[in-house]
């Protein structure tokens, strides 16, 4: 039997566990609610309690565990093992969840970002099993990055790398959470496309006519849904936010010139015709010789990626002594 | 005596060379004219020629020289020694300027990227020298950038990653010569602020007053001194490039994490004011872990940083066999 390992996707609702081989196989699933609010401490005996539930449901024990990753939704110190903070996640400060967790499981534990253990677990056994150099974009809420760079994640010196939702893709721009204006995350994160059909609706054109415009309340995937049906308002900010994605993934092509660029989060929901659009309007902005080598494709392993990840990049450093 | 190498910057109106020792001192310097409207042929010749005059000059021969590193103005084929092509040098594309300049002059030759030659001559001897991660954009007619990662060139898979100047900063915005729009070449290169000051003169608000009104002709050079003698019109344009210049290494910042973000190019005649303007602009717009471990500067090795580079770059394949 091949090594096993833990994966851990730590959300701001669940918590997300799988057993991976060492291959990759998810040979096992658990679930649990991350119960945010009550804090960093009740959170990590919450995670320590699903790998024990986990491993209780397999048939192997905690002990044949070669070591546990986790992927926590913000900047990570990846040496240090701590999570600089997480927006999501009730007072999550500098929390030391590394050795936190090492010390109630007793198995080895390294801590990622999400974004990058999907990025990994996407190169790994994912979209980008064939190549060696990928960024992943997680279209959610907000907007996370991922990069694979020869087969090694980039997290840049001070692990603050593929920061991606926070690159400026229009100076001057629409305000985002984090406090500057422009970001990509400000337009082309699901909740920026449900913002902007609001604010459309709102100043009027286009909106009579537009079924949104009847709703009290609509989510990111009901615009899609609209704009597939034929909805003008929809189908016009549909149109724009694969514009804007075009322009962020313009710009990591001629930064990065990665093979591929998987896409993935909540958006994936938008289906192919998007991704076309996607795909359409980057052939149309980015050099030749940066596009016609990359490939922009949805991710194979949809909500998956994090828990993959995560295992995989504790494999990494189990096999190697050194980060994925 | 320690390895000597040549450095030759290939640029649209001269050849600039230098005599180079490993330890990254410029020994001698030779210039030349490019005559680019000759074709490559007669530019490589040329190069040839001035390489043996930087010799015939020097207390060495021709096969004293171990390598000789060339840095070229565009995209470039590592592996195969190919200049892709090179907007500023007439007939210049898929020129195998490598193996054509080695039969010519029997010695090796390694063929880099301009900027990236010359962010490898700031990181191996000049404002870089003590950081392993660094960014350079060559602020000029155009933006060329160069990365160096953990010590090594990145150049990207397909040999087209560092294009810094075609990272969009704003989505639709103005036109680019490389045919997209809102790149930040097109915002913040000495040509750009040319243009910009021109518009903003022509359309009229500011520019009842400016001296620069006045004149027929001008160059960034001239706003930059305009600035600094008071004339609100060119204070304007000067504020809004250093705005500019910011959202693009904002992006920068939240993409590679870098130690520091060199600034080189025509555009250093801005001086300091304009620098720490930049800085506090990104200061404000960058996720303060990430600002906090970046320095931005100018380059100390000006206009001798692609001369220096192209020879360290000789220098590292000369050692170690592989690219710098």
């Amino acid at each position: 039997m091949s090594k096993r390992y833990v994966g851990v996707d730590l959300g701001g609702t669940n918590l997300k566990l799988g057993l991976v081989s060492a291959e990759g196989e998810l040979l096992l699933r658990h679930s649990a609610a991350t119960e945010a609010d009550r804090g960093p401490d009740h959170v990590l005996a919450r995670i320590a309690d699903a790998v024990r539930a986990l491993c209780d449901a397999a048939p192997i024990g905690l002990a044949d565990v070669s070591a546990v990753g986790l992927g926590a939704p913000g900047p990570v110190d990846w040496k240090a093992g701590v999570v600089v903070f997480a927006p999501n996640l009730s007072g999550w400060r500098d929390v030391p969840a590394r050795d936190r967790l090492q010390k109630n499981l007793d198995r080895p534990v390294v801590l990622e970002n999400d974004a990058n253990a999907a990025a990994y677990g996407e190169f790994r056994c994912g979209a980008g099993r064939d190549v060696r150099n990928l960024v992943l974009l997680t279209l959610g809420t907000g907007i996370g990055g991922g990069i694979v760079l020869d087969g090694c994640l980039f997290r840049g010196p001070a692990d603050m790398g593929a920061e991606l939702g926070h690159m400026v893709i229009r100076h001057g721009g629409r305000q985002c959470g984090c406090g500057n204006r422009g970001c990509l995350e400000a337009y082309a994160s699901a909740t920026a496309v449900v913002a902007r059909a609001r604010e459309r609706i709102e100043s009027g054109p286009g909106a009579p006519g537009s079924a949104l415009a009847e709703r009290p309340d609509f989510t990111c995937r009901d615009v899609f849904e609209a704009s597939e049906g034929g909805d003008a308002l929809a189908k016009r900010i549909v149109e724009e936010t694969a514009d804007y994605l075009a322009s962020g993934i313009t710009s990591i092509l001629h930064i990065l010139n990665p093979e591929m660029v998987v896409l993935t989060g909540g958006m994936m929901g938008a289906g192919d015709e998007f991704l076309n659009e996607v795909r359409r309007r980057v052939r149309e902005t980015a050099f030749e010789r940066a596009s016609s080598t990359c490939e922009i494709c949805w991710s194979t392993l949809g909500g998956d990626a994090g828990i993959l990840g995560a295992a995989l990049a504790a494999e990494a450093f189990d096999r190697t002594g050194r980060p994925a």
